[in-house]
């Protein structure tokens, strides 16, 4: 189990190491290429960024940040775990559990084929028609909700957080799939709202901006029984963070969730802008980014970062 | 976090309310009927057993068991543990991963879906096709895999543990959805035994017949880094004692691993015999049983039974 | 085989017995009511018309029509006839069977996951998603589709056909899993055109409105090498005709094609509105209309008229 | 339509060109391997037969073969319309259909997908799902199914048809995929009799040999309201070979049976072992072989064989 001399353990050099253990890694894998905004990032980008729990009074920032930890990339998924806080702080959690699953969802094929299966019910909230089904749950909750959004990913990362239009209108431009997955919800009726209002949500979610310091700083709460350390505000009930920390394990990243348990044993939530954040209980949050993808759609190097800050620090929640 | 003042509260009392309010519970869900051996079982059984790691020196048994703990009960697909122990065990792990996938399944209909999609190998080890895979596996490894699993469970069980052949024989003759899944993994070449040996190691492993405190006792060094508590004895490297924690809390409980993860948040093995393993990495393991099954086909008592004690005494690892 | 005193022996009275038999069925399953105007239809109605090739000199009408062959009712998918005729016309053939298939499909279920599966190309142009991509298809040939389609079905039918446009409006307005489909094969690349645009035409074509009689004599064609009999004149090449009507038998009644095949066994292709039309190569085409309609989509009493027209007639292909 | 002219067209010259023409493709497609028997057949093997429906009084041999038409080969899957033709004289139609159904199936993933999601019910009797349903109709009806089968086709065939014992055994040393068939249906209920018996049957009736002439003679009662011309008798009620002609054409030739009735447009049922038979319902029966498979396993030059002759010959039903 780790304890306090395991977090001590995970300090600036530690961090240095394997980022730069994982450079060669970053001539691997596919830079997301689907929008302009994504196919330009250098594919040698590496940054790590571990956060802990307990304030270090001494120091304003209390994230230890190496590599490109102060570089700006496109959140896309990792996204998902804000919008789901929304969902929940909302007191919706019961109602919104019948309209999404819990469960696990396998590849895209499988992924529509379930939901065309389970009658419009998306399996979890981290894929994306799960994601959307939250969108349209905020949405329909009456005010709004990427307002909401900027306002908590801003306070919790202690920074101003944006929206990047360029990128949003890019998405809206080639997000076909995603339209039919939400007019698929909406012919069974679990999607309510205005589908093209829903999806705009959903693409400005994903194109919010943010540094791997930021990300890991914001996600504190979850390692913390949903208290932000900075502001000791409840962001979410205890049990509550514990059970996002659950589904990002069980679906945090895509159909590689299963060999993401397994080699490296923390919850994890990636996305295709090359972040991956990781939350260990009770201990710090981490976030990896590199922009070059492997072939389950995770950062390739960030998913290495991750698995040798972990291993070399004991911090695997099994 | 837990702590071992955590481990500390949970004493016979505590287990004892547990199970008092777990009473009602067994008259609702269904006792499995698919073989007379368990469908004779009295559905008001309810057991309950903690096995601490620490030694209990002033104790032969350091298990602490309530209720029906000394029943012994058919432990069905609790067994894919064992066997998966076996098979790691002979360093076969690297080549295992080719022939058995580390992902959720899904339901049953998926389960034969992506059994067919992905050419004969199985999502995992804990669904019947995955476990049913290990055994050839272990059959291929050239000597007696009961014999074996036997030894193993019996030494770590402290308790001579024993095939019952009974239900070993109702098991191969009725087990025909199990046949048809061997055969098509044949067919892609995945499985190379000869399937009805195959299948007997199969039909034999799911038969045995072990008490709440034998299993709990059993499993403790899955949560002890791979050692035994009793003997010392590595019986796993801690690495792959952590990963079958991550495949159990992934895929141990069918197509309800998200809601257990959710609500419980403990890597979990359950078995339609009504027994369920739970894993507290650190701190102990556990045994639940009662017959009654819930939709999901894992035991409707048993998995409030967890819920409770986990959550009085905060136990989960996220 | 058919003879020409086959055709002889299809007469008024013939039609009227087989229409007055079915009256009770009407009494039988379920009026379309997804969308206002299919709803308020009475379930009573009953029609039967059946169009011989050799024009009757004698008469400005060739057409033998009975029961309600003079209402007119939502054509819905029998336009898809219409439509794959029209692209066929275009000499655009070819490059069409790269992007439709021409293999049966099963029911709405497996119709998305094949849709899925085989990477946005549709089973075949008689599913909705293979009629939205012909649509697609007429879309991008430059002109205007619903134009060119109410000219030629005028032109066949001898009269003046047009979209209700109250029905093509409900279309739009309900039609979300259209959408669905159509943006699924828009992000496979599948379908290139604007997407409200296609699905425009789409809801259009469906929502002509013919009567029986009108139906039967505008199908002429196909049971006659292409050759409008009225006019003479080639509506496609005798090949093409044939083709048209090899894939009404395959896939031209959903999820029941292989029972109307081995129950009535000539082309046939029905729509939601309750009409179906029969296609006797070298003989006759028949309209059959009656708006409820059994578990598979098809008019339970259009059905059975047709099976009793078809076997008292001897007009089997078979 | 067909007359009888048209039938008169069909002489051996016009066989000759045929086959002739189709020389070249023998060197493309693949000929069967998975057992020697097939593996070992000359890949430059090319039949055709065509047998009319009236007794030629100048000859005790109706049928007009040329190429290899009198070598005998495997022919494998044509034997599913033998086996219907069984179970359909034995009255059990009725029940029958509630174990199989008559609808196109598609591809053999789909196959599994729908038999699963089907409940065991295969989709119709020429998948291989089906025709062991079948074959265990007629184990269950008591009496020695090959041995009815080997009469039946010895009588149609005018000549003595045995099993090929060596074809069989290989079949049942390899049928993996078809086992995992048997057993999924027993799994449901459906397939009643026991499974390697059942299987036995199949085995031995796809492992009949016959020559091209012995097939195109064998099926004219299918073309011919259910009388073998040969001898008068009825094989079939009219109505019944109707009925397997239509399932012929919607499934007779696995995931190419839309393609078929496009380019082809007449009921046909293909073997692995290179063989097809055609039936044009009122005029002839024929049968092509060449051992050379296409991607759809259908005889890549039988295929083209039989669509230049129907179309030369204008034999098209549609």
């Amino acid at each position: 189990m780790p304890s306090n001399e395991t977090t001590e353990r995970i300090d600036r050099q530690l961090l240095q190491e394997v980022v730069e253990r994982a450079g060669p890694l970053t001539a691997d894998g596919e830079v997301a290429d689907y929008i302009p905004a994504l196919a330009e990032v250098a594919r040698d980008r590496l940054a790590l960024a571990v956060a802990p729990l307990a304030g270090r009074p001494e120091s304003a920032d209390p994230v230890l940040a190496v590599g490109a930890g102060d570089e700006a990339f496109s959140i896309q998924s990792i996204s998902k775990i804000f919008t789901l806080t929304l969902a929940m702080q909302r007191n919706v959690g019961a109602r919104l559990w019948d309209r999404v699953g819990r469960e696990p969802s396998g590849d895209p094929f499988n992924s529509i084929v379930l939901l065309e299966r389970e009658e419009g019910v998306p399996r979890n909230p981290f894929i994306n028609a799960g994601a959307i089904l939250v969108a349209d749950v905020l949405a329909g909750a009456g005010d709004d909700p990427i307002g909401a959004l900027v306002s908590l990913v801003s306070e919790l990362a202690g920074a101003d957080i944006a929206v990047d239009e360029r990128v949003a209108a890019s998405e809206a431009a080639t997000g076909y799939r995603n339209r039919s997955l939400a007019y698929l919800m909406r012919s069974f009726g679990n999607l309510v709202g205005e589908v093209e209002h829903v999806l705009d949500i959903y693409f400005q979610q994903c194109s919010l901006s943010m540094t791997a310091r930021q990300l890991a700083r914001a996600t504190r709460y979850l390692a913390n029984d949903g208290i932000d350390p900075s502001t000791g505000r409840a962001v979410l009930d205890p049990l509550d963070a514990r059970r996002i920390n659950a589904l990002m394990l069980m679906a945090g990243t895509y159909d590689a969730a299963g060999a993401f348990a397994y080699e490296i044993g923390i919850p994890c939530k990636s996305g295709v802008g090359g972040g991956i954040v990781g939350i260990v209980p009770d201990q710090v949050s981490i976030c990896a980014w590199s922009p070059a993808l492997d072939q389950t759609g995770n950062s390739l190097a960030g998913r290495a970062m991750l698995a040798s800050l972990v291993s070399r620090s004991g911090l695997s929640v099994f």
